[in-house]
């Protein structure tokens, strides 16, 4: 299986299944909608975005034994956490921006104290979409999926780290410190997709420790290399991309003991390191 | 036991349990608060208020059969629903209110941008607490208490209401469109505060439903009784006031099966009833 896996084939056909279960699992616009906030909710999650996370969740979930299908529902959950946490810190208050992935933010579409609606009834309807799995998940694993998910969206995890990074503001000077802002507000929620593909599979908890640690480290790293990307950082690049290639090895201990099954999981490491490399070597990587 | 219920006594007692639960619930503030969030959370939840919600579940959970302890919990995680839906609505783009019970708004004192995510971090941190009742409740009951709790809180309940508020805005002329706003704004969250004070008390789905009704129609009694002391919607005042009897019946004749157990609901919606009647009167009510 390892030298003939095909990653882009991989994720594309889950992604499909991904995209099929956001649609159905937002409510449906139209009449009886005031304040066009069913309408927004939509708008902010089916605009686009790579659905990195729920990709994650999937192979997490397949690496311990799980079926793609069963991890669905949190696969919902976290793109819904992950749009609302886009759509409030867009708002003028937050960051300000008016344009995302090319169309207007959801304040703009949509009026300012509808936005900061959408975001809240987003996130709330994630903890419904993660329920969805009752049929085929155990009931304690939906308990602990509800506890892993509020703990790394909440204070603790993301939210924090919007906080921390408004704090920060420009004052970021040493690698640490930027770690401390991805392990938050980027990390957390990759740390969630680890322990929720575990969970959605029906994993034991040491196992769910384990991919929600793969999920943390590859969360930073996938951050550092966002970074170089983008040309931001540069005086840390050198340092981000060592930081990377340790984070990706530490993912790749922690999945070795699971064999072939793990395969998508090392690809997707190994795909974030290859773009980091091929981004510090200003060769331009999709 | 009818005869000598003494309301008060058992609201005192039932708040003061809630009032240690709720302490215990929200995250210690001191170092590491990046934007004060956690003090922020504190703030918003220990500022005061009457604990309704809370004391409805505990209510609810006695009423058929459970432990006042069993339903904290639930108690923990509504009034953070409820106080987050306080600090967003209290935003400037929404009400913009600068003060609530005599103290800064959040917005004011901790800042515009960390409000949103205080708001959004106590939203999360309600589900955590949701599930901390999970040696005492069964597995089962706590998913359909995720669900309760984000249906009633979200775009078909609690944030829609505030949206259909917000669109309406001076535009309510008669009771029908005024009811669909508390039923909505109001009654969700005490439709929740009924369905979970049954679930924390292990109760079969029917039992749920039942006082997920009681909830709703005892919500909306309440609101229709706080505009008439609050003397908003004049025109409709003796409509209210008619209504207010009307669903305070209803809620007698679902609690009626539920025998002496159910004193403290009974005891609950006819203080709203005689609430409702004295502000109407004139007579200056507590």
């Amino acid at each position: 299986m390892t030298k003939t896996f095909e990653l882009n084939a991989y994720l594309g056909e889950r992604r499909k299944l991904v995209d099929e279960a956001i649609v159905r699992a937002l409510p449906e616009a139209g009449a009886g909608d005031p304040g066009r906030l069913k309408e927004g909710m939509r708008y902010a999650v089916l605009q686009g975005g790579k659905r990195m996370r729920p990709l994650v969740i999937i192979a997490a979930c397949e690496a311990v034994g799980g079926a793609a299908e069963a991890a669905l529902p949190a696969c919902c959950a976290l793109e819904m956490v992950h749009a609302y946490s886009l759509v409030h810190d867009d708002l003028p208050a937050m960051d300000n921006d008016l344009e995302r992935r090319g169309q207007p933010t959801v304040h703009v579409a949509f009026g300012h104290a509808e936005a900061i609606l959408i975001g809240d009834a987003l996130l709330t309807c994630a903890f419904a979409a993660l329920m969805r799995g009752a049929d085929r998940v155990p009931p304690a694993n939906l308990v602990a999926a509800v506890r892993v998910l509020a703990h790394h969206a909440g204070v603790d995890g993301m939210v924090g780290g919007q906080a921390l990074d408004l704090a920060l503001g420009q004052d970021i000077r040493d690698l640490a410190a930027l770690e401390q802002v991805h392990a938050l507000k980027t990390g957390a929620l990759y740390a969630a997709a680890g322990a929720l593909g575990a969970l959605y599979a029906g994993a034991d908890a040491d196992t769910v420790r384990s991919l929600e640690s793969w999920g943390l480290k590859f969360g930073v790293a996938f951050q550092h290399a966002d970074d170089i990307l983008d040309d931001d950082q540069k005086a840390l690049r050198a340092q981000a991309l060592a930081r990377v290639d340790q984070l990706v090895g530490e993912c790749d201990a922690i999945a070795a003991p699971l064999g072939d099954k793990a395969e998508p999981l090392r690809a997707i490491s190994k795909w974030v390191r290859d773009r980091a490399h091929d981004a510090a070597a200003g060769v331009k990587a999709d």
